[in-house]
């Protein structure tokens, strides 16, 4: 069992514990940042990832393409990384192939299973018309994962209700039979800004499995509140990606004017850079 | 034969054009801000590719693994991408089987070879003792990959004896072979800060094939003055992942002070990170 | 274009030409004694890839996996190959994101895609209820495929109609469609073992889109009758696989019972393995 | 620890224990017929895997090529699986790498680092002139291995003494290095068709650290007589690559001759191979 499986686990069973806030990353120098700055745990994004290779989130980088990156970010650090899996590539079947692959090949602490069907669409994209799975697949695919599994691998199911236009009963519903499938803690997504909706779901959350949530569209909400609420897992998906754009953008228009000493009084010196990709186990 | 791999000749041997300005990455989404930003070409950087992936530029990342990264790279932009092949990844054999398969699985235009030896240290360490391979060999290793991809690979051959601490007429002497072998350009590598040497390095080459440099080291000259030395292309090498290292540290600062409102208005919007990835030929 | 793609269509094209024998295979080394026998064209089999992996022939080798092989058997030979790439890995999109990717990374002359859902399941296992995607929407797929690769890529449509027990004037018809979306070939799969619904099938395609067959399930008719019948490429998929594992059984069973001399007199001399495995372009 | 390390060091540890008698395999098929027919392990070959891809076995095919087969490999059976890693795809630092890669992205059991230089010829070809590395470099390879990796990966380390025209006290006395510097098995590699070389070379091994022995030129010794020179492995490399070779050209006779019959009644059934390539966790 990877260590840092038993201990994401250890820590949500202590209802005493703070939130546990991990940062969504799309490569491992990031991730090295992320652990730096004291986070609790890493999560690699599948919008990152794509993104950082020109590609839309559409099941179009395949889990043989993103396989590397799981790999050298939960490698980089020494806290749980757990990797957004969509929906598993595909059906039940692919989502238990999947969590296998994971579970042998990678250092991951866990995989977070969505029941949008196979290719996604992104959740954030308004434009897209959402028709999930249904809860007995989604259940079924939950069940076989952890089946497979066992406690190798933390398990996070997403419901995707509230995307879809779901009534906040549904999502409560569907992420209980989630929950009775066996999975280590459930995230019900939502993109309402008020934060109302994040609010209502916890209220009406009844069962011992920790809620995860992803505030992506309600970001002034504190980490207090978020736990106050009953959450006991918050992931700030896509912050670092976004922070890196811009910056690079701000960069390279730096360097286009040749304005190179504001440019270098504004970058990593290459020495810090030399040691962040340093690994411990190796003598160079 | 790749169309930037044409392109760049042409507008080389036009002793008229103003000297290529371009910028390495470690990603494809930073290919893009490149290419947005008005630059002339990508360079494909080993030392940030493998960097992003939390591993020290040593030859550990291999060739297969970096492989998908100068396809996405390559695919992301249109403008040629010169990738950082460091020794090949061998010796000649190895060098010229990572040639074609560059001309047979990515859109690269043009690959960088140095005459460091297998496994490269970072020529920006200082640590390391420095023995290059002979001029002889890496004249032979030019000669026979530019038999093998012909004009379907730009061919950039980067001396690194001011950097073992060579005299500059060895230098020029190594970089003089390196053109009569059959390389598109060359790139005589220095670190000294002054810019002295670099500017000696131009007034003492008198053959046809462009000159190019890496001015990390002395990122104050312009690209006019570059330009007037006599250098074709300048890479500016490191600076994006140097941008988005700090970018990232002050991004996470932030977030972990829960100052959320200062945090979303210093990052790119997600739709613009959606724009970004979006492929011309799919629809979605 | 792909050098074999042109000559492809250009063999095809001239009614007078024979009938096109192609041979499955699962690796590089057997794509080159294909050639070698002197077959007309390789087809890189799914079922092959995936069971020589040990996986099933299940969507669960993703494109990400299976890209090396594409790449490694198209270098490996001088004649067409075609990939099997299933639904080409999802819906639409992925299908013409897969059709890039192996225009822009790999060889091959030529895709075949089929109007099985994502995740497919294997033709030949009976126990799998077969629920096709619409005509319409293979069609789209086809005609976006074709939109996106134009002239550079070989398109085989394949149609699973009699595989999932429709009539043969619905498979017809929808094989049609594939046509006119701008297949360059079509396939209408079929295992009926006495050969006559091949041959019915050949009689009613009015289309002048060329016909190809797989006769795993009908082996006995000749190449000269599927001719006369009216098919201009004949695909034998599965047979080298068939034909190694056997083999390797038998060595294995030598080498239990220590038969040494035995095993060595029915096996491959080193130096011919080496001869084969030697590139062209490389000296050693 | 992977349990199958446990397995073959315990099993070696028990003197009276018979030799374990391995096969080299190039792909995950291969392997599960191996360890139908009752083999004690499995040899994924460097040749092997090198050849199956139609490239020379000579460094050309890198570790991120190679990953990919490891795993899948590893993963297709229950008996340990000990790859061939030539000389860890370079100096010390590569070496620790790859080990260190092993043994967190793939179930290998164990590795086997020889003492060529990279990029590494293959030992059966003749026309190479060979200079190893110093035994010094050799067992601090050996060592850092084993400090990386501790008892998670089964080290095995080749002596190319005697194929680099060394004598057999240098190649003893070097390997006793080795086995002084950590490895858990020696294989002193001989291509002495007449076999007294390793009848010589175990008489003269005064250490514990067990013996390995790779009997391509003098494969008509017997598993007893290998036993009681003192040998505790033996690894029959190369033949299934060899057999599956000769079948597949015997196949496509066959078929060229249009002999399907023949063809049909010498091959494996579809649904033999359907079943080889099952799951044990996936249903289907």
């Amino acid at each position: 069992m990877n260590r840092h499986t038993n201990e994401l686990k250890d820590k949500l069973m202590n209802k005493n514990s703070s939130i546990l806030v991990g940062v969504g990353v799309h490569d491992a120098i990031t991730a090295k940042l992320v652990e730096k700055q004291g986070f609790d745990f890493i999560w690699v994004s599948g919008l990152g990832v794509s993104s950082a290779n020109g590609i839309p989130d559409a099941s179009l980088l395949t889990f043989g393409d993103m396989l590397p990156n799981f790999s050298f970010i939960s490698q980089a650090v020494d806290i749980p990384v757990i990797a957004d899996c969509d929906n598993g590539f595909g059906d039940t079947a692919n989502a238990v192939f999947t969590a296998v692959q994971i579970m042998k090949r990678t250092e991951l602490a866990g995989i977070c299973i969505e029941d949008n069907p196979y290719p996604k669409r992104n959740s954030l994209v308004d434009k897209f018309q959402r028709n999930l799975i249904s809860a007995e697949e989604m259940s079924n695919k939950i069940y076989s994962i952890k089946e497979a599994v066992g406690d190798n691998l933390f398990v996070i199911a997403r419901c995707e209700s509230l995307i879809a236009n779901e009534s906040i009963d549904i999502a409560i519903e569907k992420a209980e039979r989630y929950a009775d499938a066996g999975a280590d803690a459930v995230l019900i997504h939502s993109k309402d800004r008020s934060g109302a909706q994040v609010n209502q779901v916890s209220q009406l959350w009844k069962k011992n499995t920790p809620l995860v949530t992803v505030p992506t569209a309600f970001t002034n909400i504190s980490y207090k509140e978020l736990e106050q609420m009953g959450y006991q897992m918050a992931i700030y998906a896509n912050q670092t990606l976004r922070a890196t754009t811009r910056a690079s953008m701000e960069a390279l228009k730096l360097l286009k004017e040749q304005k190179f000493s504001e440019l270098e009084a504004s970058i990593t010196p290459l020495d810090e850079l030399f040691e962040l990709s340093s690994l411990p186990y190796l003598k160079l």
